[in-house]
């Protein structure tokens, strides 16, 4: 049996093995990151790869007609099941686990469960996520919010990459778009995920569980001035946005820093964007994060103050727009302190959406975090040991068992 | 005669009605404003309305084989003549004005000096000089360095715009580089050119003279901080190139007030420029310019101390690169002054570079200034009325007869 061969060697070895089995897929020599954009061909090779170790393993597979790859061990049309796993994709020369590690770990948890003979009482259903990381088509959790009915399908079909290419077309047919029937066959979602911080670096523990992800949202700025010659007007007669755009940066960090929250100034346009001109236009996008609502909007709206106060100082306009606003996700307390108790882990919450956080809305949902000694994500200085990753399949493999035998 | 219905009508409608003749060529029907790069359709279509008009007036055309057209009124081989001109080349989507202001107001002072029976006793000679602007082959006053040899045939020849194409490859041929023989026979050099500020508004004047061109120059600066996530990453553990960029940029401005000097952060490059990461890079362009040498550098220098000083404060690393400087370039006094008594102008100073800033290293050079409303140069909203564009013909005119006849 392949299986047999699956198990053999310790478990932070054959992770190891697994691991590199998919690791060369999409890196970039250059950045040593990863452009494993959704549906393009390194995904598109992880995604057979998917297929090829749900294969060795005996797991039918099947599609949701979104883009979600599901691997199932017991009937695939039974209810009460048990779900986990993550995505492939990556933003722009991002880490190497972001998102594998959660689908690579639920494979050999199986193979731990197999090894210790557990027969699962429920049917346990490993998935491949489509686009959580919006990198490609924009839109964050995509393949999720198909699933869930959170975006319409025919707004879905219609979203174009960079290339202009629809995500219809990248499909190669138009998105079948919520599925109830599919959903009520879950009983329970547990995501692994590497930290995106050093929380547990700090804590000195491997592996935690999530309580929640924090509410967040964008908000672009447009600063409008006026283009001028940058060696011939004198300072007293520019009305120039370059400044209100500086001042909102800083004020941004401040007022973050304040109420104990995250915000963020990292993307930037600028019209022309020239040596010798001040600038006509310039664009800033905040991304704020806090651990409630109320501390979200008390953020956004004194950077809001900061910035109109400041446009008045230096004869600009401004507009805000919100781009996008994702509420408070509390996941399952029920769920979280049962897995926290059972696998003796630590509780935080996250800044950072994931499919979990979709999902959440429509069945107990839990994550568990694998430490990052670099605390980054997001690049490729993204990490996490073997040992930790052992641990995180442990981890995973307890939950499971757990979740489909007790 | 042409040239006899050329002198019809009153001066301001004459110059509309030559104006008129050129507007429509390489503007934007969206911003209004001018894409008349270098060589490119739009300025060769130029290029040849300047033969045009030499011819309906009888002057012959020769070129230097550096891109730079001259139209002769007298023995082109004749020694001590007065050159006057400018170019036709704009920024992207600058005005109207820069450049072909000083180039139609040559022409109509010709038409001037004859209809006044003026016989000039030295040759006058009008020109067109290459790239200005630098806005296609990215080198600022490309034509008169070339002419000069301030900037060796060799490079020249090898610059290329954006789509790849090199200088010499648009020119036709390689550039024939230093041409001390021309140079050798011009007596002086004077450029109209449309105001950049508003000092001319302020002092309730038309035209003004040159004093000087600032010393200016360009430093870029790399800030090196740690890409991460924007969601997860807590405040206190981030490295954000963007805060030391925005402190800058206020900074630059605070400085520069501090001194009367100018200076600009017009342009940035954001690495990787995405809502949801704090910046790897964030690399910033700064323009300082100032009346004389010494406040430049303690401009310059007042800044790198604060980019550093904050760059300790937000744990990044930073480099700076001076990419170009220019010397003060005081226009001959002598030359100004007499100017200035004739006209009964006032006499400023300006800091944008020019032809007249390369020449006037090697022929006594002169400026005249007229009025612009706006104060605003480098975009569609530069203007300068009819009326004020007839009283700078007037005073070429006087200028020219002065220095040819007196």
């Amino acid at each position: 049996m392949l299986s047999d061969s699956v198990v053999e060697g310790s478990l932070p070895n054959r992770f190891r093995a697994l691991w590199d089995e998919i690791a060369p897929v999409g890196r970039d020599a250059g950045s040593g990151g990863y452009l494993r954009y959704a549906l393009t061909e390194p995904e598109l090779e992880l995604r057979g790869w998917f297929r090829s170790q749900a294969d060795r393993r005996g797991l039918p597979v099947t599609e949701d007609g979104n883009g979600n790859l599901f691997a199932h061990w017991g009937d695939p049309e039974a209810g009460d099941a048990v779900l986990t796993g993550s995505h492939f994709d990556s933003v722009p020369h991002g880490g190497a686990y972001d998102g594998p590690l959660g689908i690579v770990s639920a494979f050999l948890a199986v193979d731990e469960l197999r090894a210790a003979g557990v027969t699962p009482g429920r049917p346990l259903v490993l998935a491949a996520f489509v686009e959580e990381e919006g990198a490609r088509f924009g839109v964050p959790c995509l393949g999720s919010r198909l699933l869930t009915g959170a975006l319409p399908a025919e707004r879905a079909a219609g979203l174009r990459d960079a290339a202009g290419v629809s995500f219809a077309e990248a499909l190669g047919d138009q998105p079948a778009g919520a599925r109830p029937d599919l959903l009520g066959r879950f009983g329970a979602f547990v995501e692994l995920h590497v930290e995106q911080g050093r929380a547990l670096v700090e804590a000195d523990e491997p592996v935690a569980v999530a309580s929640a992800i924090w509410p967040h949202g964008r908000w672009r700025f447009d600063v409008l001035g006026e283009g001028n010659h940058a060696g011939t007007t004198r300072m007293a007669d520019r009305r120039d946005p370059m400044l209100t755009y500086a001042f909102t940066v800083l004020a941004a960090n401040k007022e973050a820093r304040l109420r104990g929250a995250h915000a963020t100034v990292g993307r930037v346009a600028v019209e022309p964007n020239a040596t010798n001109a001040i600038p006509s236009k310039v664009t800033g996008w905040l991304d704020a994060r806090a651990a409630d609502p109320e501390t979200l909007t008390g953020l956004v709206d004194a950077v809001r103050g900061k910035l109109a106060e400041r446009a008045r100082r230096d004869g600009t306009e401004v507009t805000v727009t919100e781009e996008s606003t994702t509420p408070l996700v509390a996941f399952d307390g029920g769920l979280a302190g049962r897995l926290a108790t059972l696998l003796a882990a630590p509780v935080l919450p996250t800044g950072a959406g994931h499919d979990a956080g979709v999902l959440a809305g429509h069945l107990p949902t839990a994550m568990l975090f694998v430490r990052n000694p670099t605390g980054v994500s997001h690049s490729p200085a993204e990490a996490a040991t073997d040992a930790d990753c052992a641990a995180g399949v442990r981890a995973l493999a307890r939950v499971l068992e757990e979740l489909t035998c007790r």
